[in-house]
């Protein structure tokens, strides 16, 4: 039978350039310090996508070849996340905050061959360059260039200012690789997350969905979640597509940063980690009167449960607390919830299941957990440079590593990871609650459980707490035991000033487990 | 370069799986007569579509199969909206108001196997069989049968009751044939448009996009554009993935079945052709105070532009206008406006332009007027069976036949049908335009202007007008003088009852044409 429909290909080139004809006059903002460093038009933002484009071509840049970032929220960089992939090359966004042998390992499994560097980190590029030889050249994200042996030094101010507009981006096909993204490697090396043109588009139109997150047009986003993780959870592909007003905040944010540029420049939306979002209440709060929050209606917490305090402190200013679940792996957003004490249920063309310790598919009934296992067009099939099978994949899915139920309606609660339940004496112990349920306790502002070896039980769990006022062991086994059975009363009760985070904020459990287990503990669960 | 996403293909059993997942216990109405038939969630859509899947595949229906809809917007349609394609096979939904001789052309062209039919279009089934030698089954939608010589007949109620649920749908290649919808044909034979999987799962997430047409989670839509016509605009498919409620209207659908619906079921957003929401509040004003509307936010008024009376008429019922452009080629929406004065701007991933006679295109300023064409993934690039180029395409674009501007901000304006325009001593005059500016006259209701030949000015206008109270030729010819050039009066105003409509609702220019060429015109323009 012939007739068909269109064979267009989902390109992320599509995005930019509808928002270019369509949005164009639309204005974003890129700060510095709190500042309005520039104001730029979705057709500012297409005239750098299309003149770096061009330059990077000039470069030797070609299909497939890999160009790192290691850059802040910026109007430079998001010009990085269109001109890049536009050319059929494929931005590797470079976690900063990763220790420095991890980005050099990344770098170097990703073969980049050109870096885009924000002045700040040149001495992060410094340090790794001598040790990836694929590099050839250094972008300096500004008007400067770099000194580094070895490769060639570029600013990009000047090269787009001397580049012309790319007039048209080249026709991929839509499986053509876009991005790259390691995951934070909590255990082990990271991992390559490779997303396509096809599952950025498809992603960016999830989002966008009314009545789920609905990044919509006319509004307006302040991206306190990293560019350099995750294409700060696709935000700027679909504000770019509905022509959304974007608010990068530059690099190194600081709480007081963000306090400037929501009083001044009014977002309606707050993206990224409950750890930033309490250090802006806590800056707030500290400058008492001097800011205003109004503006925000949404914030939108996400990589973990915001504790409950936080939620409660931001709808006392007016805000709603949303968040989802995701990961690298996931682009990062397969399920969206309206609220903050579940974690929503899937977006459209994601399919979830928890199954047993032998792979079967458990029921959604909201009480038999397994390992939560993922399925959809913008989840990842394979990691980069994966040669063989892996223990990441069963059947198709993908692994998540979480422990959840599912509720008749779809809502997915996750329960833990895997790997921090406690199993002691035959039975488990879900860390996650037990932080849940300490960090409703007046005196706790911050919880962390983990698992350390025991003798008699096999693990027990200890608690790390950041206290605000003081509580006696005594008062907080009797605070567990008024909700969970008495084995589940940690073994101790560690006073810390900080909870140890990893560099994308999460609570950094490898680490606590690490410290801990040095120290012996006595027998005592019963 | 190793990594990559899953490919995992967009089909049409995967929002209908969706729905059964997340949004099981939705329920939606389907009615008849301004009763609810029956109220039934998407678990119960889901187990329907599943039955009736397995039941077409007794039937000999395979992968590829052409299955023919003679049917109204009811639960029954719907159910083979997602049975039919979920197996591979290609519903043709047959827009049961077109002449008996176009849709025994439409069958035959399909090669229908198998007729879906409702019971009281029947008689249209026995008029077409005979000349359809393709049709071996005819199912009829209800615990009845047909009796019709040649097929064999069936009971859809009784099929789906004895069939087992299919448990699995096919994974099918995404670019897999979903349905077939042909164009009105105001001129000559309807052309066949396939809608793919891909083509209408990208739709459905286009139109449920936040900002645009916004087919939105938990909102109730009352369907009175038909599920025989472009899948009734994608509201089904988009519904479905949303939970969305759908209010189906069922077979004959009168004004005063709408209002009593409305009334009792209080939908949020009504959807339909201009003519049909004039009819409801012709009919709401005769029967006054009877009828509540207040539940209704939203008219959304497809097909042609609403009138401006109509539109402040249900704006006077707390109810907003919106409105798009489209057609059968575009599935049908390419742009939408919150308002109804232009047809808005594209949607992501829809492009346009519009081209001078030479092919060239032309800029988006507001002024320059040429034809307009559309390229996207739901754009169709070829028509069934077509075996060799077409003209109705240009280098990769869908020709419309509308003439339009495009302004700087990507809104569309629509100024004619190129084959509606009037080309009156050289000067195109633009017969949309003079019908907007008639039915701003408060003696007239209704307006179509056509081009009749002309021995002097090669063609001329003339006016077919319902009239509410009198007027005479002069007043109207002063009335057009006082917004268009004396050129632009029509040679004659012909008062007429009603004006004639084609099977979609819109106004028939061809037939008007053909009865008022057979007059004859004296030389009076100046």
């Amino acid at each position: 039978m012939l007739g068909t429909m269109m064979d267009r290909p989902l390109l992320v080139s599509s995005l930019l350039q509808h928002a270019e004809r369509v949005h164009g006059d639309r204005v974003n903002l890129s700060c510095e310090a709190g500042e309005v460093r520039r104001a730029f038009t979705y057709r500012e933002l297409g005239s750098d996508a299309r003149r770096l484009a061009a330059a990077l071509s000039e470069l030797g840049v070609q299909h497939g070849t890999r160009v790192g970032s290691l850059a802040w929220n910026s109007d430079r960089h998001l010009a990085a996340y269109f001109g890049v992939p536009g050319i059929g090359a494929v931005l590797h966004t470079i976690n900063q905050r990763m220790p420095a042998e991890h980005i050099a390992y990344a770098v170097n499994q990703a073969e980049d061959r050109v870096l885009l560097v924000d002045a700040d980190l040149l001495p992060v590029a410094r340090q790794i360059v001598p040790a990836t030889p694929s590099v050839q050249h250094v972008v300096v994200l500004g008007d400067g260039e770099a000194d580094i042996p070895g490769v060639r030094s570029w600013s990009f101010d000047d090269l787009i200012a001397e580049a012309a507009e790319l007039a048209t981006f080249p026709e991929l096909d839509e499986r053509t690789a876009a991005s790259i993204c390691f995951t934070s490697g909590t255990t082990g090396l990271p991992k390559g997350v490779v997303y396509t043109h096809r599952s950025t588009v498809l992603h960016a139109l999830a989002i966008s969905l009314s009545g789920g997150v609905a990044i919509s047009p006319e509004r307006s986003y302040l991206v306190a979640c990293q560019m350099s993780h995750v294409n700060s959870w696709g935000v700027p592909h679909a504000a770019t597509m509905q022509g959304a007003r974007l608010v990068l905040p530059g690099p190194h944010p600081s709480p007081l940063d963000y306090l400037k540029i929501i009083t001044r420049h009014r977002p309606d939306m707050l993206i990224g980690a409950p750890a930033v979002m309490g250090l802006i209440r806590h800056e707030y709060l500290a400058r008492r009167g001097e800011f205003d929050l109004s503006s925000i209606r949404t914030v939108w917490m996400g990589g973990q449960t915001p504790p409950p305090a936080l939620v409660e402190w931001w709808a006392g200013h007016g805000a709603n607390t949303v968040n989802g679940w995701g990961m690298t792996e996931t682009h990062p957003m397969a399920t969206f919830s309206q609220g903050h004490t579940d974690q929503g249920r899937p977006l459209p063309l994601v399919e979830l299941r928890v199954v047993d310790e032998e792979g079967v598919e458990l029921p959604w009934d909201g009480r038999s957990a397994g390992e939560l296992e993922a399925r959809s067009p913008w989840v990842t099939g394979s990691y980069l440079g994966q040669t063989g099978p892996s223990e990441s994949f069963h059947d198709g899915w993908l692994r998540t590593g979480d422990v959840a139920v599912i509720e008749p309606d779809g809502t997915l609660r996750i329960k833990d990871r895997f790997k921090d339940l406690v199993k002691s004496g035959g039975e488990w112990i879900s860390s996650v609650e037990l932080e849940n349920h300490l960090m409703e306790h007046p005196a706790i502002t911050e919880a962390a459980v983990v698992a350390v070896p025991h003798e008699k039980w096999q693990e027990r769990p200890v608690a790390w707490l950041v206290t605000a006022t003081d509580v006696t062991d005594d008062e907080l086994r009797d605070f567990v035991r008024s909700k969970f059975p008495s084995y589940w009363v940690p073994d101790a009760f560690v006073r810390v000033d900080a909870i140890p985070k990893t560099s994308v904020g999460k609570v950094d459990k490898a680490t606590i487990r690490k410290q801990q287990t040095t120290s012996s503990l006595a027998p005592s669960a019963g």
